[in-house]
């Protein structure tokens, strides 16, 4: 069943979802549902301690301030979206350098409609295939990514989707590449 | 008296204002009240008819379909801020076109805030100096822009502002360049 096994999947794992203000509520709460039914611990971090609130109300405890955040404690990361978040996030270099911190330790990263700004940001994305909002299309070109319009896109322990309707096909993605482990290819 | 001169500068000319819902107000409406002051007629250009609306609660008549709207008619463009706005606006191809004309065409553009994600969509920024809100600075530079940090930019009919706190600044511009008439470097 593979119910069963997705649910064991992530036992002794932890997944960090960085966000901040006006993220699509859904890409943060199912995900985060996901990966915690599939065994995890899931871990917020954001630029400043507190509460975030999404653009629809849903709020939730900041766990970690990303400036003292240190990617050793985690097994992957998950960016939801949200134009106002990533607009927001991607102007904070501590959020930029922790995303990019991923890369560099060969760890799964999972990104979801315009979370991937944070990519084009941390200058991740070159010859990576990868998905998102229709409107970040020629950001991550121009930042050297194969952009396609697909519901979901793996390389190399990247996972991409475009918007909330795409939300069951990413969340099981992200469960099967965090479980895996490091990629070698998934790399700055 | 510089604002005697002003009042007069654009008396004839008539200039394109292209938005869609989610723009910052007063980067609508400062810019046209400074260009209909100045003796210029204003046309609101957006996707869809009917009105727009700020993120602040601005609502205004569109004017002109950008389907509809030929340059030929327009001596300048204004581009307003406001992320949702240019977010939407960027994956209008109408609107796409219809902003990379006035480069085709040496037409004057002002563009502030996140209005210029519509000309890194164009392709019309490579090798031109701008500035804009800060989270653009990477798409700009990836689009070939050469991104500064300023006030105000002008770079041969391209005015270019960061926020509404360089509105004063930005409008001054928009008139002299529109007012000077097409510029050759102004181009694609």
């Amino acid at each position: 069943m593979k119910g069963h096994i997705m649910a064991e999947d992530l036992i002794g794992k932890t997944v960090a979802f960085l966000l901040t203000n006006g993220y699509e509520d859904s890409e943060l709460t199912a995900p985060w549902g996901a990966v915690t039914d599939a065994g995890a611990r899931a871990v917020l971090v954001a630029p400043e301690p507190g509460t975030v609130e999404g653009k629809k109300g849903h709020s939730q405890a900041v766990d970690q301030v990303v400036a003292e955040a240190d990617t050793d404690a985690f097994d992957g990361l998950v960016l939801p979206g949200g134009v106002v978040n990533a607009d927001h996030l991607r102007m904070d270099a501590d959020a930029v350098a922790f995303a990019r911190r991923f890369f560099e330790e060969h760890k799964p990263v999972g990104v979801i409609c315009h979370g991937a700004w944070i990519l084009v940001e941390a200058d991740v994305v070159r010859d990576r295939e990868i998905t998102s909002y229709p409107s970040l299309r020629t950001d991550l070109r121009n930042a050297g990514a194969n952009w396609v319009d697909e519901e979901v896109v793996v390389d190399n322990g990247l996972v991409s989707s475009r918007t909330p309707d795409d939300l069951p096909a990413f969340c099981a993605k992200v469960i099967e590449e965090i479980a895996e482990g490091e990629h070698p290819l998934q790399t700055v």
